[in-house]
């Protein structure tokens, strides 16, 4: 199984700034962790950050026939981009939106995903934990 | 680790009807199959069903002090039921929101959760594997 | 054919009180007349009101293999009780959402169900005749 | 008794198409199956199907006098003709809304009626037996 | 001076119903005092009444030529015949709405005009008197 | 009869500026035309000028008992000041609203008066001829 | 005198959490200092706690007869429960609505009330003392 | 092939007023502009113009049978007319809906169509040109 | 202890008009029955009313370092001055906002207060006693 | 005659997924026909196609000077970019926004286009055609 | 050149209240500050702070001729005095609207400010350095 | 010091199109003027502009450590781009947004920045001006 974890504008600042809000992991670190969980699990995990809308479409686009499964964080793109929504769509890899935080508890305008209604499912609020989370899904997602 | 998993309005008829929306696993078969999992990961859970608003919140309320952490799928109450939402705050114990369907993919009033804000995270659209990856998240939360 | 008719909250004070409004029969004398007219039609009818929204599900539930179909005056539950619309979604049993008066005619917010949509129609405005005609619609309804 | 039965823009077509919402009724034979039961009960009625808004209307104004109610199907009108509301107000003849289709499993413009509030009740949901129920009304609507 | 004075749906009713609203003024009666104005005034006018949105445009558009000014109560057009509002620009006449009743005082949805943009001004509230302070205004609009 | 016309803000600074507007007439000129109508009329008038949304008021108060009729251009007052609009309220004299410019045709804030419910009735567009509408309205409105 | 003090969902949690929000004040002791100044005003209360929507309907029917008022907290529900406020609107005893703390200083939704147009009037901000000036009035309410 | 124009509201006023929004172009014009287009492509055109609403409905109703098409302006009622969008869909020919100017670039209120969703697409924008090229996509739209 | 009681616009005219509404108490007899009140708990009170917003505010400003709490009818205020809001926040009195009738049953736009989250608490439905109320609460507001 | 034909985000993929909604008509043949539309009709066309909204606008900057118009689908910018609006409006080229699906016949949130009012205009819903009719219009733009 | 500076309701308790948000300058502190700066670059200065709407107005029409420019701080009337937008409006001499704070920050009623489209531009968030950077622009708005 | 200005979409096409709305100013003009500023006061100067919004967060992101200050002009990123926002959030280095016309004198949707929050302050209106008051601003900010 090979997955493709996708972070959308401003997670290569984790860790960095508002240590209050979204811990003091660093991007490297979290990437780390993800793969450190990856590999107990067999799991192939790549890597792709970036804070420009298309190239996240681009990439996305490129998933296909390659990887089983997408996790993507898309930050603030989370709440406008109908282009990575239609992106999704338009592939046939299953996908699952994280976010580090709870959407719920923050700005009334990050209550709203547009890309979700594109995934298989949300995971929200368990900071790094939530990438976790996907891959346990995408792991053993079909059995116990 | 002891965790109470609390189910909200209609989800006892589970598995009997609209099966093309939440699928032919029944409630009882929903137990199960979360208790399995919990057994093998060392974890207590009880379950409470319960179609009364008012009878969720004193199940809430008597959760202090005997369980480590609250699964709770609200239902229909996910989208109004500002009581439960206080209900979770009174409470010391953290709660996780699970939802099997994925509320972005379906009605519009769907989409918006008031009792989310009171939780740790939300985890959505993953059918029974979302209790499973709340209980996941429980047991493993701290390391890896 | 055996009808269940569920009365939501408040409907128990008929007669009691805003008889301007509702009129001065009584609750009592409201199921005196609907069962008069059943039985004039051949049709068994039970009786059920109850002012908590998660006993109307519990009933609503408790129907299937039982009744032949439900009219059900939801009171004020029909502006916001989406967990009785699920509850009728999850039975089989082909339900008719009444109202002794007309919605329309009254407060803003009494304009809208959001029970409506799982019912098969909704008749408004025609005082206890609303359940005649449910009535006589689920007695007559496949012949002329 | 005598009833004028008034149906809206687009009824004419009923029956040759969107078979699938409408049914496979004419409009000839709705009118018919509508006689049928009013012979029965000792009913007139008579049918006025217009697709112009002001002809409604003039017929509305011209029933004074002359019939003892009015059942009407606003067809699209139902949405935005306050035009229709203000000419049933205008008359004392009392008047029943009727729908073929259940509004409120419809698209989101159909679930609102600006000319409920000028009429008796609302029927909705029941394909001919709409006009039915509401002739059953005006013809029993006293006794029981 | 010549003036053409239309009346829109519902104002033929005039006198006969919900006289606590509109007055006993029967619609001739109407007509007779703003005739009676006008020739104290010297101005010739006009009446026609319609309750056809259509019917309204093609008499608006038939003034070009004919008449100095329109006076124009649209009934329960005024809220929402976007038609009649481009028939108004689409003309050279000057046109006033006029209301007999204050608009502002009734339902919610009375409260806005769609045609007054495309008229001189409004006038509301003054009963007949309406129709009189327009003619006025076009006798001696230019002068004092 | 004795009527008192009050004109709120900014109409002081009438036919100064923004000629394009409201025209060349400056707010002298404006009150002298008025006066020259009014005695015309056997109509004494008095005026008042304030921008201050409270003097407004208090003059609204000191009417009582003085005056047959109040003519209003609240200006800006218009679209917010529901203290005015209670003012009007709290006197027994009829109240006209005004305006010299059409407030249908200019920016949406201006379409809505929460003063007018207030009045007898609204004359929006006519130049300094909305006052000489609403004297005459005043002289005559009983009579033709 | 007797009153009847009905407080709706999570105020039995009183004093144990979100003691920031709320105060120490624990819900038995909060009983005792209303006790304590009802005695004072020779006012027999008693109390009644709900979590359940419904149940506090049924105690408000059941106060008819018995109870000169009702001071009620509604709670959570305040902002959503049409249900109790047609049960109030149902009774003919007067009843107050209070709340601990200032509704309008917390989160957006619990700005409203539904509930209150069915009461005499509304407490909001005092904490237990909101209860005290509802006694008060009751008890002193027609003298001074 | 044989393909039906209707001509909403105020499209007969083509050419005498608005010129700088419409053009000089008349409705005459318009209509010879467009068969000669048609003649060239060897496509038979028949014109209706109608204001009235419900006029417009009739002739789609009777267009059955004798159009492979139909290329409708609905001008004003683009904005409201439920009833012709129900109108269209109760016919089987393929529709397109045309404007002169582009809905977009004119008041707020023009940039919804509630009867675009009945047709095949809407062409807007492009003077005579718009109802020009509707022909052409009939005519070659099978193919290139 | 010494108290401000601020009342704003309209309320110099009670007693005089809207009796059905406001009751028949003139604004004196409301003064005497405060001060009778107060004098007999031993509080001091000094009375304001003002029709114009800017003096409310200076008012407010004053009352630093005089006196040690506020009553404040904002009348119409209430609904939009955000300046008096701020004035009460700029002082550190506590301040009370009361209101004679019941807000909530009076027209929409009186069910909202923009100056209420800047005051301890809002007390609205008692007639005079609300301010009694108010009082009450200041003189024993620490102890029972 | 030259033009460019600027496709956005996910046109990339067409023919490969979601056939049922945009066909089996692959990117490059899209192309192929366009270009073959357009060397009958003697027009030169270039196609950039991105993802990312920003190259978009370089590439529309870039077309001054050497293109006599753009034929621009935006894909799911359509409904927010501002941006592309305001380079759309830097430029003094004429543009027509194209759409292959009814914009109007799918989701809520693409019914509207921020783009649309800086273009000549828009035509929708005409699969690869409306491109091909966005070319003839520029071809015979002048003529007829 | 000659400066007014003109600050509205509030204003004058700068330094004394809400040190956190506005800090601890005082009002007179503030004009100090900005006259010191003004005379440094030989610019006049009048100040003029008054919490009443109506003479804010007042002020700015009587500047007229004696002020080249003028600087507001609206205070709270930024946000709802329609009245100072026109006022402003109805002279000739440039305003630059200021803001102590930044208004994006604050409650979500500050956002928004309609005064503002009356101005020459907007300068919010920079303390008193606000009435400095628009005191530099008018001196040195020309040159460079 | 040392002060980056980032200049978003369409910035780089200033003084070439719609110069009455922007004026004749180059964009290399632009920079040129704020250049001589800045060097006059010391300050040194980094101009980037890019259309991409993923581009202009990369230059976000590498500002930290190397300026004092960051002046942006989001262009119609303003008004919907979060990612922007959340960029300059993630930084520790204050920014200030300015733009060259006043934002609310133009399109509504112009009116409002999601960006401006994590701003120090806006500078709207100004022209090129707007940038010199920013610069203005960091080298004096502390002093006078």
């Amino acid at each position: 199984m090979k997955l493709l974890i996708i972070n959308g504008p401003n997670l290569n600042m984790l860790g960095k700034r508002e240590v209050d809000l979204y811990g003091e992991l660093t991007y490297d670190e979290l990437c780390q962790k993800i793969s450190d969980f990856a590999k107990q699990h067999n799991v192939e995990v790549d890597f792709y950050q970036s804070n420009v809308e298309g190239e996240i479409i681009n990439k996305i686009h490129s998933a296909e026939g390659i990887y089983d499964g997408i996790i993507i964080n898309p930050g603030a793109y989370t709440h406008y981009s109908i282009a990575i929504y239609d992106a999704l769509r338009s592939i046939q890899i299953p996908a699952i939106e994280v976010h580090l935080t709870n959407i719920y508890s923050r700005e009334e305008f990050r209550r709203k995903s547009v890309i979700a209604p594109a995934c298989v499912g949300q995971i929200s609020g368990f900071g790094y934990y939530s990438y976790i989370l996907a891959i346990f899904y995408f792991t053993k997602g079909e059995e116990v």
